[in-house]
């Protein structure tokens, strides 16, 4: 059981800390079959991203001597599992990375959401260093949701998206 | 397969319906639980929200003539999943309350996201009148979210949550 807020700030560290190398194992397939090139370069830098945000957890986890292990983020599971099954009902080229797309932004807004938690907690336990990193990770996040955002109205939608709709 | 974006807009909203769903399920064994009347209130008030949510997305897919059945929301399954097997490990009190907001900040995120998606999908297939319709939805999820955070940082963190942490 949980007893007090700094086991609950470390129960939302390692579920997080789960959800990022979910996704570290997941980001090279979405390289992979992505077709638009905007679109692979920003996977792939929120690939290398999302690995120096797993290296501010170990530092935290380090700092508090915090068991980084033991909690599976279900969350992430499920929308991991959901982002595979629609990618699979498309064909490679502007739909998938539609797809693609609509998935990240998903993504994205949980962890901005399971980050912002866990800064909230943190400010609460007067830890303003951990504070510090976890509001680094939090405006990666926002700026590669904004960055997936940009590509699927701009590049997406203009450019192949809607002549395959009207098709 | 999906062909178009036509296809994959109606994909996405059965997508949200599934986890609208799943929400009206969930939501109200949380109003039993909460601790903090507050929340309670915030919580019951989002699921009055969440049937409305429902039934604009019944509009749309009367509208179009589209199933609104045969997708099983995953995401949304495993942050429901995730949500009560945190709450599990917590007494009812502020610690329970906050495991219950970080949970609430999760799924708000999420259906921003999935709204948002599918909002940009309708605006580029021009159903303006559909994508009025889910920015209605949008702007009550991002209130609800503001709402929950604004309880945790207030009422929780300010009256229980501190000395429990530090007892």
């Amino acid at each position: 059981m949980i007893q007090n807020l700094t086991q609950l700030y470390h129960e939302q560290l390692r579920d997080i800390y789960s959800a990022e190398n979910q996704l570290i194992e997941s980001l090279p397939k979405i390289v992979g079959i992505a077709d638009n090139e905007r679109l692979r370069d920003a996977v792939s830098k929120h690939l290398d991203e999302t690995l120096a945000q797993r290296e501010r957890l170990d530092r935290i986890f380090t700092k508090h001597g915090i068991q980084c292990v033991g909690e599976e983020c279900q969350a992430m599971r499920g929308l991991i599992k959901e982002a595979n099954s629609h990618i699979e009902k498309t064909e490679p080229g502007p739909l998938r990375d539609a797809v693609i797309i609509a998935s990240a932004n998903r993504i994205e807004h949980y962890e901005i959401a399971a980050y912002g938690v866990a800064r909230a907690f943190a400010e609460c336990l007067d830890l303003d260093e951990d504070a510090e990193l976890l509001d680094e990770s939090i405006a990666e996040e926002g700026a590669a949701d904004r960055k997936l955002t940009e590509i699927a109205t701009g590049s997406l939608f203009h450019d192949g998206l809607n002549e395959k709709a009207a098709g």
